[in-house]
Parts: C-alpha cells; structure tokens; sequence
C-alpha cells in the first residue's frame, strides 16, 4: 500500500510527463512548424493545459495533499509537498470562467499588438490592455485573499516566491538612489574612448559555429539539448533535453554570440537540476529571479569580462576572420558599452534596472488600482525622463507598447529581471571570494571550478530551499544590491 | 442538448489533438532529440498512449457509440461512426496486460535486435522474438475470435480493413505465376545495356535543395509541412503539419531524391485529407496499402517514368553538376535498373514482391500456428532461392533478421507494400484513361491534372469508403494485379 506522499508523487510525475510534451510542441511552434501548423497546433497544447489543470485541480489531488500533511516525510519530501501544495493552491484558486477569459483577452491584445505596436496604435492597444488589467486586477484579488497580500504582491509570488513589493522598494529605492549618478558618470568616461565597430557580413552558419564553440566553453551538454533559430530567443525543453535560440543578424555578430550565452546560463541550470527527483516539483528551478540570475551570471558577470573577452576573441578570429576592430582592447570596450536608450531588451546592463524600476512602478499602481491604462504613457515618459534622461512622448511603439508581457496579464515578471542581475552580482562576488585566481582561471578559459561553485551551491538544490535560504547559503547573506553596485562600479569605472 | 454523436465527436476530437502532441514529440525524437533525452521522452510518450487508450476505451466512450448508433445520421456521419466503433472495438478488445506484455516484448526484441542484427545472432534474436510470436498469437486470438476470421486475417484487417489471406492467396498466387519469368527476361535484357554510375561525392546541402526543389515539382504544401533527416525516412506529423523525412549518402544522390518523392506521394495524401472533417477518424487516411500506393504512385509511376526523369533532370545537373553520367538515357537506366538482392528495402519494384510474398508465406504459418520461429531460416532460404534465385544461408543479419517489423509485432503489415504497388499500378492505369496526353504533360512537367484526379478521386475521400469502394470508384474495379503486370511489362520490356 502506497502513502498519500507517494500517491502524489506519482500525480505530479504523470503531470511533469505531459509538461515534457507541451515543452517540445512549444519549442517546435517557436523554431520548426510552418505558419500552417498553428491553429492545430494551439488546440493541441490547450487541449494538454486543460487536462493538466483538471488533474492538478482534481478533488483526489487536494485530498491527497492533505493526507500527506499527516505523514511523516524527510526533508526534501517536505519541500516537495511545500512545491505540490503551492501548484495547487496557485491552480485551484481561480475559477476555471476567469482562467479561460483571460487566456482569451490576453491572446486577442497580443495578437492585435503584433500589428498596432508598429502602426504605434496607443488607442486601438489600450481598448485590449483594459480587458486584461480587469481580469488580472481580479485574479489578483482573489490570489491576494488567499494570501493575505495586497493584489500587486500576490502576482509578484507567483513568479518570486517571498518576494514582495515592501522589499523590492527597499531594492530598487536603494539602486534609485545611486543608478542616476552611476549612469552619467560612466557615460560621461566612454564618451572620451573611441570604439571600433566590426564590419560584416558575418555568415550565419560561421556564428553559429562560433556560438556552438562558446557553448562547449561554458560546459554545455549537446547529449541533452541544442541550439536553434528562433524569432525570441528562449531556453526551453526540458531538464533531460534543453533547448535554447538564438536570432542571428548578418551585420552584428555579439548579439548572437552573448544571447547564446545568455540562455546557456539557463540551459545549465535546467541541465544540472535534481536527476534523483526528476518529474518532482522540488527538482524544478527556484524561481524566475534565480533563472535569470543564472544567465545573467554567464552573460554580465562571466562573459562580459575583460578576462573572459579576451580568452574567448582568438575563438571570434578563428570562425569571423580577422579585422582591425577585434583586437583586445576594442573588443572589450565593444561588450562593455553603455548607451541609455529607448528600449528595454537592448540595454546594457547598468542602465537595464531603470526600464525594469519604471515598469515595476507603474504595474504595481495599475493592479491595486492607482492608476488607470489611460494614465500609462505619460507616467511612462515622465519616469523615462527622470531615470534615463530620455523623451518618448507619443512614441508608444518604443515605448510603453514595446514589451509583450502585459498584452498576456504576466504582471509581476519584470521586478525578476532585475532581481536576478543583483542575486547574479553577489553570486559572482561569492564565487571570487572562493577562487582567489578566479580572473587568472577565467583568462584561460577553465572554468569547471566557477561550474561546481554553481553546481554545489544553486543547481543541485532545485527548490529544494526558499530563494532567501538558497542566497543566504551560498553567500552568507540575503539579497544585498551593493554587490550589483561594486560590480558596476568596478567594471566601468574602475 | 447535443446528440451522442455529436459528444462522440467531441472524445475523438479530443483524442486527436492528443495525437497531434505525439506525432510531433515522435518527429523530434527521430530527428531532433539527442541520445540524453531518449529515456524520459519515452516515457512521456507512453503516458499520453496510456490516456489515450483510457479514454477511447472507457464506459461512457462505449455508450456513445451505443447510442450513436441509434441515431439518424448523414452518410458521412455514419462513415465517420463506423470507424470510430472500429477504432473503439480494436482497442476495447485486448486486456491492458497484453497490451503492455507485447509492448514489453517488443521494445526488448528490437532494442536487442539492433546489435543482433550486426552480429548475425539470430540464436539471440531467436529467443526474444518467440515471446512476441507467442504474445501476437494472444492477440491474434482474441482478435478473431471477435471478427469471426482466422487469426491471421484479423491482423491484416489491422492495416488493411477488408482485406483476407483468401484474397491475398489469389492476388499473391495470380503474381506468383508471371512474376519470375518475367524478373528473368528484364536482367537479361539489362544486363545487354551498359549504365554509367554518377561519381559523387554530391553535397549533402545539394541533395537536399534539389529534394526541396523536386517536392515543389510535385506541390508539397511548404506552409503546411517540412523536409528534415532522419536515419530511417518516415512521413510524420499530421495533416496541417505533414514531417517528412530522408537520409542522404554523399555517394550517391538518387536514393535520398527516389525516397524524398516516396514520402511527398504519402505527404500529399496527408495534407489533401478532408478538411471539413479534420480531427474525425472519417478524414484519416484509408489504410496503410491506400498509403503505400500514393507514394507508389509518385516514385514508381510517375517519377520513375522516362517522361518525368527527363523533365527533372536539367534540375539535378542544376543542383549536383553536370557529368558523362546524367545524360537522359543512362538516367533512364539508373533509376530503372532491376537487380535482385538481398534486402527488401534496396529492391527494385520488379523484385519486390517477392519479398514481400516470402514474408506474408513465413508470417501467415507463424501467426496460424504452422510453423515455430526456429523453422524460419530455412523457410527463408528455400523461399529466396525458389522467388529471386539467392541463396541466404547463415546469413540471418541479409535475411529474415533485416526488418524492424516481426521485432515489435506488427505481424501483418508486409502485404500492404505490395498491395499499395498494385494500386498505385491500377490507380494510374485509369489517370492514363482520363488524360490521353498523360505522358507529353508528364515530359514538361505540368503534374496538376494527375494531382487533380487524386484529389478528386482518393485524397478527399479520407476513410468515407471501404477501400474496395474507393478503389472502384476510382477505377471502375477492385484490386487487379493485371495492370501491375502490364505497368512492369510496359516499362521494362515495351
């Protein structure tokens, strides 16, 4: 006779079954299927979501979560029957009336943005927007009673467990007051270096090879993932077979090459989850923030590096050929280059916290009622003016109608960009207290010791532990955003 | 309040946007996954077939189809009905236990088989390939004693509704009787004709354009499928998103070209199913021997004809190059040389159904209990000696160890290749009544009027008629080797 535990153990493991298939259909949708494919394909995958919901939801399942509370389990039982117990609140929480109204709204405002961001159609959006902030504001209502949160943060828990909006002030209010002055300072200095821009073309297929090289450089497994062409770059799959994108542009090769890198951060993580858990929610990543700590730590921290730029351009010569402006020093300059601009996802990383603080604010104030849709273009500029000196008036395409995660209700998602950025400096900083010669390392390119610091003390774990417990053991305490600002104003000012 | 057909509709609608998920995650296993993600994509394969079959097997699926069947519905309703209770009968029938006993089998004796085969281990394979026989028995049992039929039988109405060993003998036996003379007269009149051989290597990325090049020719939808690689080709997905597949070898160019217009005969099928219909079992495909005579019909008939090889050729010299070898008569001669051999799938279609005839004698005395898996070498030999004039003794891994398909149990399946060769033979027997000047069209290139036709008399019908119907519609008769034998006589000694 088996127990309640194990009963739902074996729920979850036929639930992460059906995860692995709507994985490989999503990146197939993203990087194979012809436009065709697409309306079959998107009653299939819901087809998959409305089962896996009804399973998740089901009166056995909560019964059993309930009788596992009674048994007695280890450790890492208990943090997997935490996890269970969370997918199933998460899940059952919301009436299925309102899941499938906003799963309409939010494919209709995106699918309609797809055609009025570049006719820059503030008003056409907004009518789809006020749909979706309804619905959310109610999902976050009933999410915020359930948690006894205020609506913003119980949207924020669902892609940062613990995280609320009282700490992200204190962050984000401590990077406001020094980011401003930060910024300018390091603009002012680059604006006295002059920078070499490479010429291309550069043939796809020799980036390609380039970034396949960089990823056996940064120890990803080709036996359990790959590396495709999608139109958004993503790391997807699953953790026995990881897929990540990339976009190539024949003019520009370092967009490729470190968004490559980028998602090999995620990729690893996936890759060196939990084995001895696998198909259990404990063996799943932390969190959102963590993820993109984990990527930003490969990308910002590691490759971005003067020591890793210039152990890696002898492998850029090899697969682009030479040219005067791949030299050592340039080629430094060129991936440490600060340029404030109008767009979130080409930002460097010293200006990026200011797209994400503004959204944060404005997200936060449109859930819990604040502010109204009508009111977000002018907070927009006005924010866009005071963090980044920059005007976008009327310019809606380039400016609040830029991202796709409001058109889909995923409030509560930027605050993890920038989190994971913080989390990745003050992992870096760990690692560098743990590795004397970690620069001497990373010149030479042997970074397995950098690998099984990230190993031992973030990827086995899964979620084994909270986000703050997880941080706190590997770098003695909880988040702290000075470690982002030593690094930025080591790396550029330095 | 819906009627029970109209619910009934709604499970198999849902069953195959289940299928949709499968097919895709199958594709990307065969031509996408790495080795590492081998072990979980199997068993989530394994577990949407498990659901699947709980569903389509389930109480209530049955009273619908009791009910249903009461109910006053169209012809193509009462089709589509017919097929589901088939569907539902074929699965209902066999206990769970058997069905996982012979997949256990299975998965054993081909996973053996395929260091086995290497090793000429027929004594290994032996052992593991008594248990699927017994465990095929079981089931071929229980499913005859369903249908009334021999046991057999009920395994050929598995892949071919309708068709009987009694039919086969006659249809099998009337080629039997012509077929080796015949085979004889073409190697002699051959071996008077000198054929050069094209000298590669020929680029992998040549080949596949040029394969690209000729599925346009022959109207592949490319918004509604693909052209990847895999080590055995298949066509897969479903229709809105139809996969094919070839493998290429730098040798030799003709083998990948011959196997990417097979599979674009099978693709077109797919992808002209009824539309109207989609998701019901009345828009699947007729039957694997329907299957197998449109690809037929596309490699052997069409493509294989002197008319189309030298309208295609300009195109292979554009793609590979000129040289000595592709002048239009030698490339009439390569792709029309007749060679017995071996092995079934290097087989002209001249030799074919010889091979296919020597199995369906050994798998018809095997499955009825009048012959044991240790009688089958000899069988083998005789057999091979009396149809093609090669002897195979010992030589278990070129002989009745080189097909994948008694190892999973698909006993039953052999016949449809043959039968599809004569179809197709017959199919385009009457195009050549209905477009006199078939062959002049054919020599330019100008194909939509043999497309129509198929459209018009095959592709929209999905399974709404039996095959013999279908057949007769379209030809004004049932099954007739006599046009097969003509085709071959036409083409070979004409």
């Amino acid at each position: 006779m088996s127990t309640a535990y194990q009963q739902l153990s074996g729920v979850f493991q036929r639930l992460s079954r059906f995860s692995h298939l709507s994985a490989i259909a999503g990146w197939d949708m993203q990087t194979m299927m012809p436009a065709g494919g697409s309306q079959s394909r998107g009653a299939a995958l819901a087809e998959l979501s409305v089962l896996q919901h009804e399973i998740l939801t089901s009166q056995r399942t909560g019964e059993l979560i309930s009788q596992a509370a009674q048994e007695t389990l280890n450790d890492v039982e208990q943090a997997n029957l935490y996890e269970m117990t969370r997918a199933w609140q998460q899940a059952a929480l919301l009436p299925a009336s309102l899941v499938e109204a906003k799963s309409i709204a939010g494919s209709r405002c995106e699918h309609a943005w797809r055609t009025q961001r570049p006719a820059n159609d503030w008003q056409g959006f907004a009518e789809n927007l006020k749909q979706v902030v309804r619905l959310s504001r109610e999902e976050a209502q009933l999410r915020a009673e359930a948690n006894g949160t205020s609506r913003y943060d119980a949207l924020l828990d669902l892609y940062e467990p613990g995280m609320t909006s009282r700490k992200l002030d204190a962050t984000f209010g401590d990077l406001k007051t020094w980011l401003p002055e930060l910024l300018q300072k390091i603009v002012d200095k680059q604006a006295q270096e002059s920078v070499d821009i490479p010429q291309g073309p550069f043939a796809i297929a020799s980036q390609r090879e380039l970034g396949l090289s960089v990823m056996k450089v940064l120890g990803f497994d080709f036996n359990a993932g790959r590396l495709d062409v999608s139109a958004h770059p993503f790391c997807g799959g699953v953790p026995e077979d990881v897929r990540i994108t990339t976009r190539y542009d024949s003019a520009l090769f370092s967009s490729a090459m470190m968004g490559v890198i980028h998602e090999t951060g995620h990729a690893r993580y996936e890759q060196n989850l939990p084995k001895q858990w696998a198909g259990q929610p404990v063996a799943q990543a932390r969190s959102t923030a963590i993820h993109e700590s984990q990527s930003l730590f490969f990308e910002m921290q590691l490759a971005r590096s003067k020591e890793f730029l210039a152990f890696i351009l002898p492998q850029v010569v090899e697969h682009l050929g030479a040219q005067p402006a791949l030299t050592p020093a340039n080629f430094v300059r060129l991936n440490q280059r600060v340029k404030p601009g109008l767009i979130r996802v080409d930002a460097d990383e010293v200006s990026y916290p200011a797209h994400v603080i503004l959204r944060y604010e404005i997200e936060r104030a449109l859930i819990e009622g604040d502010i109204e849709v009508d009111d977000i273009p002018a907070l927009w500029n006005e924010k866009m003016q005071a963090y980044l000196g920059i005007n976008t008036a009327e310019d809606y395409r380039n400016g609040c109608m830029q991202d796709i995660h409001w058109t889909d209700g995923a409030f509560g998602y930027f605050p993890t960009y920038t989190l994971g950025a913080m989390y990745a400096a003050q992992l870096f900083n760990a690692v560098s207290q743990a590795i004397p010669q970690l620069p001497e390392l990373i010149a030479r390119g042997e970074l397995q010791p950098v690998f099984d610091w990230l190993q031992q003390n973030i990827w086995q774990h899964g979620s084994r532990f909270s986000t703050a417990q997880l941080i706190t053991q590997a770098t003695g305490e909880e988040l702290n955003p000075r470690w982002f600002k030593a690094h930025l104003e080591r790396r550029y000012l330095g």
